[in-house]
């Protein structure tokens, strides 16, 4: 190993680059050799070689949050512009002529993306259409915001034909669909969204349903890490042939305030905790009853048990890309999940469609709390019109980008 | 290594018990040890400390055939019932009270399957609701199936909220969504249907769009096998903690016939590649156009010439998945996309929205000619009525597989 991937406390480094920029030594905690790291930037590490890169979490939860948010300003100008707007992690991005959100039907120069979308400051990603439509007309009574005579909420993807998408003044509501992949790209579309439009350092948000662990069926989670489906707290990725490896990290200072913001009078528990985030949802969450399992119930309540002291309360499809993506993205992001069954107890969600339908608004609830109190801080509550339908700002331009998003796979 | 895993030809493996099973012998491409391989099946092998493990595909194409099909025939009886219907490789199934497709919105005793879906012989998938919707349309013109009067056709899965399912004679027609885990959960319950319904034999096909390597855009690509974005010809997956590998196998004699359909007035080719299939859109394909790009267009075209040296000829999102699953369950089936355009000349996708219109419609012809053809020969072109809308068992059960279907990730 070269020694440039040595720490300056003398250590080898047995992780990835991105790793060791984003988590430092993981030995000396040092990250005085970023520096060093950023010039050998060009000379991809292959991960492949380093499987057993292991990112070690500082177990002090207040150091590493102060350690961690000296960290992020550190990073700031790779995510931000001096206004605070979201930069982009791309150089190519600004040299292009015109770029298409290909799955959200929404272009740079076909769209005057800063007029339709320059005041969101919160992105709300759920699961389904219905769900995020349902949360976005809950936002909009939430926070009193009034839509014109005779107009009503219009699903601004509807030629993706793939997500949909809701803005109620400053919250944007986006289904993601199932998986990673399928959140991951709407994360890449959304991040470039956020930078065209000059949005000052967006929140997102995700809200979902999940299965428990060890926990009864209603309790809300608020993540405070992603893992994967072999518990490592990374999302890995080939990338021209390469494994790439990004920490999943979430915003421990949002996660505490979402927290906070839990009411004693709630007649559920809200808590914080780890989630699992899987590729598959039967096989791959230990369930018996997919086309396929080759393991017995007791295999699967060993590995749910050792899921379970591992420290993980809850598991779902989508935290592990939106944490490593956000986090990428130096965005503030929280993912908030009701549980419909505890898996310790078993695997069907037997609870009746009207205790379902509110468990289901009670992350939907939580989000909407924060949001209510940030804009009742800055005086943003009040709210008057930024155009929340489309503008056009090139004819011809819209009606192509409309066309080729119903393509695009 | 224990020496239950060497071969009768005194070779140690080095590859996952599953690929052994399936593949045989990496060096002397024996099967003589499936039997003994099969009763170490409680001992499941830790894959992750395997990674070097290498799948050799015999190079003689016909030989490999035949071996294939001796092999499929060899473990028949894992995956069919003397009558020829589905059987799982999953015990568990039979021992259950009722089963939910939660995805799918039906479930074991609250429909009648088999009287919905007994007739079903082919599955036909595609990305969106819209598309798959449009080719139920196309499929019920070409094979004449009539509906009765005053009846059109239904969503069987609208109350999914996530894929959309229609049924068209002995033709399902179902979105799947976009990634490996969207068609993965997908595909677990068509499987449990087929099962469930008494379907003898069935063939799936997935019909969608990719970005081509060298090839021109309009160009049809049945997929002769599909590789992950590290060229690996599996599927990885964490089961129970442990990573799984599951050879992304198509039906080469399927893939054949389809070819053969190809006709020489089309104005376009019809070609055989093999398909790299992705996690992300972005990164994950070499693209500059993500949020996120640290690499330059020389290593882009790099790692795309690269991949189409190896003899890749497409890449898309779902092709991985979609032959493991299929191939672990005995399924014949295969991928058929039309490529949008040729990524050694760009990532844009820039023809007019009518020539995208017809390209899209090209896997779907191919696959109508193959439907068409079997019925011809089957003499099953005229169906009449089994019913097609749904037929309920237990009114009870149905709403409440309705209601949990909304609320499950």
């Amino acid at each position: 190993m070269p020694d440039e991937y040595e720490c300056d406390c003398g250590v080898d480094f047995r992780a990835t680059q991105q790793l060791l920029e984003d988590m430092g030594c993981d030995v000396c905690k040092s990250r005085g050799v970023q520096k060093r790291m950023r010039l050998e930037q060009e000379k991809r590490l292959d991960v492949q070689q380093h499987q057993d890169a292991v990112v070690h979490l500082p177990e002090n939860m207040e150091e590493e949050q102060q350690e961690y948010e000296e960290f992020l300003d550190g990073r700031k100008a790779q995510v931000r512009y001096p206004d605070g707007t979201v930069k982009l992690r791309n150089p190519h991005i600004e040299l292009m002529d015109q770029d298409i959100l290909y799955h959200l039907a929404l272009g740079s120069e076909s769209h005057d993306l800063v007029t339709m979308f320059g005041d969101v400051k919160f992105v709300v990603m759920g699961g389904t259409p219905k769900r995020v439509e349902q949360f976005a007309y809950y936002i909009m009574q939430e926070i009193g915001h009034k839509l014109p005579a005779g107009t009503t909420l219009l699903d601004i993807s509807q030629y993706s034909y793939r997500y949909s998408m809701y803005k109620v003044g400053p919250v944007l509501s986006i289904s993601h669909g199932m998986g990673i992949p399928s959140v991951g790209i709407l994360l890449h579309e959304v991040i470039k969204l956020m930078y065209h439009a000059r949005v000052k350092d967006p929140i997102f948000f995700r809200i979902g349903t999940c299965g428990g662990i060890g926990i009864e069926g209603g309790t809300v989670v608020i993540s405070e890490e992603a893992v994967d489906g072999m518990l490592r707290p990374v999302l890995e990725l080939p990338v021209l042939g390469k494994l790439h490896s990004r920490p999943a990290r979430l915003d421990k200072k949002l996660t505490r305030e979402l927290k906070a913001l839990a009411s004693a009078e709630d007649p559920y528990d809200t808590m914080i905790g780890k989630t699992m985030c899987t590729y598959d949802f039967y096989e791959g969450q230990g369930r018996l009853d997919g086309a396929f399992c080759d393991y017995s119930d007791e295999d699967k309540m060993a590995f749910l048990n050792r899921v379970h002291e591992s420290g993980v309360t809850n598991i779902e499809m989508e935290s592990l890309s939106f944490a490593a993506l956000t986090h990428h993205a130096g965005i503030k992001s929280a993912v908030v999940c009701v549980t419909l069954v505890d898996r310790l107890k078993g695997d069907q969600v037997l609870a009746p469609k009207e205790v379902l339908n509110e468990w289901q608004e009670r992350p939907q609830k939580l989000v909407s709390r924060y949001i209510k109190r940030y804009l009742q801080m800055k005086g943003r509550l009040s709210l008057d019109g930024h155009c929340g339908s489309m503008c056009v700002k090139s004819p011809r331009r819209f009606k192509l980008v409309q066309q080729e998003s119903e393509h695009v796979d």
